[in-house]
């Protein structure tokens, strides 16, 4: 199991372990890990120079004294004597140090500095360091417990767990505890000085034991790599992220006690979106999303079936579902009709299938509503609510038996149960939880687990599309640093495939006037010249010219705007105004955003964003997002947009900023959308070479 | 505590019951309720023809052989006797009947005729109906459990709690009971043929038990009449209403198990809303909005304090405040210094107040902190997350002892707890609840309790203003049947106070020309016509006329649009266009309806409805409703709109609406508003008499 290539395999599955800072005192944290790392099959071995041995085991001085092979430290020394422990681990050659110690970069300055020699002490003797500042590493499975945590989640299960806060992080599996919720690993980030989340959702990624991966986190590290790396894992993977300090208070809360700054939201949830990561918005419905998502396929579609005791529930959770942009879809009248003499009268088979509290039944009804629904190609979930008397053991064991079936005969229709029941009843629970049957207490949990299984099923399937980085266009023009001349612009453009409206720059009354004649009328004169970028702003557009007089006129006035200025001429283009956009982020690389004009984006601030390149079905996808999408597809009797020239053209910027890396900035503004195609009107690129 | 004058007291404060069916045999419905009526400190009295006696007493065969008076009449026979047992109950002098059985408009056409039947005998004989088709009614104080759930909720709580859903009621307050919450009354409303929402709402008002009233319903009967009761409940005492059967599929489910409609969902949100009744999507959140206010003040504001021992928690509660729009504001430099002398080293005092994991200081930092942050006067509530080692008896019983002297001292800060620990500690979370102390577990429960509490704080102040019906306006022209001529329509709104942009209509070329020379240029020309009552949509109108000459072109082609068509000549204005409309609804009577012109109500449907009248608090509060608000408070260099005037011409056309019950519509599209002042350009009143 152990892969040599990655020190994190050293991390989750050491053959031998060392605890630097074991003691044997009672309300040590070196007790406390001692104590926890005994479950360990391996050997682990102490090291302490203030004793002789530790639990009767001969204790090393230091890491540099021990015998033996160690592929794994845990370090809990103080933070002064941290560097040391790794240059010993540097010497002895051990790969990799978990370093639960405090009194890092989170408590401040000196902290700081403290912390950068230990990263220095790691780099240079090839250590990789987990933490610092962490409450451990957990691997349910062999079992590994090198944490602060007593006791091992119940393993078996795919779910692993990334957590930068420790505490919430232990609340978090102590609710899977609870909920008889199975993992697989378990890991602590802390301060995150070296490993970061990218290498560990790469090692996750390809760890055959987790099938599940849930990060808890109030930064990521390295945006770019973590979208590249959720990308190859999520077709195959489930991954789920909540990101904390999304708020500005959450964001200056979360400042005040971890020493990562958070991210720009905006783009990480662009990002996150269009990896096919699951995003929740707290660690409880983050682990809700991961019990659904790791026994059960995720829905191929958004039918779902529902089966109630009680009607109120049945509507309650229709609702929430609806909510979630999932479907109760009414039954066809074939399938209403059979299911009809199944049930009792007075029962409704429409969806909610309601059995009515038919108490002696229930045993019966359930496991064949559901193994039927399931089956009937109708739906792509199926979801029996066990309220009050239907959650008793054998009801709860006939659902259970019925799930396992479908799954053992290859039914891709996952099952989750809706438990409305009074605590005393949870066994029952338990016993689903337990045979990989995901069950939730109340509709409002069991909705949004399911909304997000089945937005995943949609989005896996988007994302095993991706592009690959296009080759840089030919024909490009040569390309000075800053703003782009207009006519440089264009022909940028062009060699992109990304079609412009016909324009000639004038430098006289003369020129434009001859260059209206040959474009026609009516016509559009702005202003060219570097200090006014933003010809709007600056009164430099004048559009609907019907003649050479206005034209004349016009260009008269903007050539007076400022010395030497120019004109652009162009005959005036119809169609619905989109923006579009790149820009190149410092953490993201090139990315690309689409607006719609007007009061849409200035107002409402109605922008899709993604990051470059991406595939036309992802630009699309993008479009479809806009708030006031509706006005693309030609709502209220307006005209319809060409959707699949947007969708071209947009995935065109992308490829044009990935591909050119010295483009640092492109607007498209406006766009003009018409039935048949579409067509940039004005355009600025700016160019910044890396020093 | 008897009120004579209301049956609903004979329901719920009976002092002598009669149990018609009473019934000796275990399994029977009958029996049944006769046991759960043995808790009731008055007589109840079996009534069945198949028994001399139940459970020793003598059982009388029909209500009229009752001697002695009855208040009550539990029904439990087949649902074609029901009438039968109603008319007895008339006959008997008994005042109300709490009807238990099924089998009636719920179950189809025949089920509908007997309901019919039985609500005339109960009309005839002046005897008030609960049900049919429902669990029954509980006061948990008398005790009174005239229902077939077995067990009553705690009492001597102020939540009472009315559910159309009888299942799904009674899995919501088992809830309750797991986590300790004391109801008042229980009324489970099921068919709802007799007594409707807006009753029970009033008498549950004046309720001295019952502070906190819940409604968990697929439908709400009476829009007005229940909109005008919570006006004058909410401002004393919450109102919290799920009405499920909110999406399509869900209002199908609705029907396919209940009798009863559901209402149009969007008019009900307005009106909840506007009524300060708290709108929750599930019995689950609805309890917990209940918990939160029952027993503390609500905050007075958004500002909260968050004391927690791991940071990570801080955070993520912290995001999920801000997602109910509620603040986590930074402390005072003094405050936050205050707090550092308290702290440990390392702990933040910013807010969230981190403690960090100083274990044998939980006991003592936590009620210190409460205490002090509660009396600092810069946050409108306190937040303690006990979280794990946290969530333990010692610091539990601290905190709870500190909100309760913060109760006794009467400051109006309330605290609310978060939970976040394992199912074993939960009896440390139920000594908080018993004290009136809300708990909650982990984070989304408590951030959504506290956003509907914060909400309902800044609701009850406005409903507080609510204005009484206006008269009608003097000078009001004489107005025929159907669309009224547009001078008569300007007359209408000028006896209103509606202020429109000067007009004159026009029967000739020579007199739109004369008019716009009078009014002045550029000029507009719209076609009037009864068959073009969409003058836009039948190119009936040109704008921008700069000349004599385009008034006279414009003024030809739209009077030849149709035989007898005349002109309106009107000034161009200029503005922000503002749709304001106003529309009488079968169910709520006069509404009033505000949305921005252009791409935002048409596209976006973002369109503000209230019922009228209408403050003009009300009204500016609904204007900052629209999402596209931004644009009229003068967004990116717009110019900013005469919000006051447009908030007193909404108040003036829900007045008019209120006022002069002939309007049947309303509409004003555009008015313009400007730096100072609005004015309505367009205007449609269409008049309908009641036959």
């Amino acid at each position: 199991m152990l892969t040599p290539a990655s020190a994190l395999a050293a991390v989750f599955e050491p053959r031998r372990v060392a605890l630097v800072g074991a003691s044997d005192r009672p309300g040590t944290v070196g007790a406390l890990l001692w104590r926890n790392l005994e479950s360990f099959p391996g050997e682990v071995v102490p090291v302490t120079p203030s004793a002789a041995s530790v639990a009767g085991r001969p204790a090393y001085p230091t890491l540099r004294d021990v015998e033996g092979e160690v592929d794994l430290a845990v370090v809990a020394v103080p933070a002064h004597a941290a560097a040391g422990v790794i240059r010993d681990a540097s010497a002895k050659g051990v790969r990799a140090a978990v370093v639960i110690s405090s009194g890092f970069a989170e408590t401040g300055p000196e902290g700081a500095r403290l912390q950068r020699e230990l990263l220095a002490a790691a780099r240079a003797g090839g250590v990789r360091i987990v933490g610092p500042n962490c409450l451990g590493v957990q691997n349910c499975d062999l079992p590994l417990n090198a944490s602060l945590a007593p006791g091992l989640p119940g393993g078996g299960g795919g779910i692993s767990l990334v957590t930068q806060s420790g505490a919430y992080g232990m609340a978090i599996y102590t609710l899977g505890l609870d909920e008889r919720t199975r993992f697989a690993k378990v890991y602590a980030a802390g301060n995150k000085a070296d490993v970061g989340d990218a290498e560990l959702l790469r090692y996750l990624g390809s760890d055959t034991a987790s099938h599940t991966l849930c990060f808890f986190c109030e930064s990521l590290s390295d945006g770019r790599a973590f979208f590249e790396e959720a990308c190859r894992v999520t077709p195959h993977k489930p991954v789920i992220v909540t990101k904390t300090g999304r708020s500005p208070a959450g964001a200056r809360a979360a400042l005040s006690h971890t020493a990562a700054l958070t991210g720009q939201e905006r783009l990480w949830r662009a990002a996150l979106a269009q990896a096919g990561v699951t995003v929740a918005r707290s660690g409880l419905e983050m682990l809700d999303a991961a019990r659904a998502l790791d026994t059960q396929p995720p829905p191929a579609g958004p039918r779902v079936a529902i089966i109630t005791n009680s009607g109120g529930t049945g509507v309650e959770l229709t609702d929430l579902l609806a909510d979630e942009g999932l479907e109760v879809p009414e039954l066809s009248p074939a399938l209403q009709e059979e299911l009809r003499r199944l049930l009792p009268a007075y029962a409704s088979p429409r969806n909610p299938v309601d059995i009515t509290p038919v108490w002696g039944r229930f045993t019966e009804l359930y496991p064949a509503l559901v193994d039927r629904l399931a089956r009937s190609g109708e739906v792509d979930a199926v979801v029996p609510v066990l309220l009050q008397r239907a959650a008793d053991e054998a009801v709860t064991r006939a659902v259970r038996d019925a799930a396992i079936k479908l799954r053992v005969d290859g039914v891709p229709v996952p099952v989750y149960v809706c438990w409305v029941a009074s605590r005393a009843t949870r066994a029952g629970a338990d016993l689903l939880q337990e045979a990989g049957v995901p069950c939730f207490e109340w509709p409002e949990r069991t909705a949004r687990a399911i909304g997000h299984a089945a937005r995943y099923g949609a989005a896996r399937t988007r994302v095993r599309q991706r592009p690959s980085t296009p080759p840089r266009p030919a024909g490009l023009p040569t390309m000075p640093d800053g703003l782009l001349d207009a006519d440089i612009a264009a022909a940028v453009l062009a060699a992109a495939g990304i079609p412009t409206v016909a324009h000639r720059t004038c430098a006289t009354v003369a020129e434009a006037v001859a260059a209206a004649e040959a474009l026609g009328y009516p016509a559009v004169v702005k202003v060219l010249h570097p200090s006014l970028p933003h010809k709007s702003d600056a009164g430099g557009v004048r559009l609907g010219l019907p003649d050479a007089d206005a034209v004349a006129a016009a260009a008269r006035d903007l050539l007076a705007l400022a010395p030497g200025a120019r004109v652009l001429v162009q005959p005036q283009a119809e169609g619905t105004e989109v923006v579009v956009g790149g820009v190149r982020d410092p953490q993201f690389g090139p990315t690309v955003a689409v607006g719609l004009g007007g009061v849409l984006v200035e107002v409402l601030d109605d922008v899709a964003l993604a990051l470059a390149p991406l595939s036309v079905a992802e630009a699309h996808h993008l479009i479809t997002r806009l708030r006031g999408f509706a006005v693309l597809r030609g709502a209220r009797g307006r005209e319809p947009a060409d959707l699949a020239a947007l969708s071209h053209l947009v995935r065109a910027v992308g490829d044009l900023l990935a591909a050119v890396p010295e483009i640092s900035e492109l607007d498209l503004n406006p766009v003009l959308c018409g039935r048949d195609g579409c067509v940039a009107a004005d355009w600025r690129i700016v160019v910044r070479r890396p020093r």
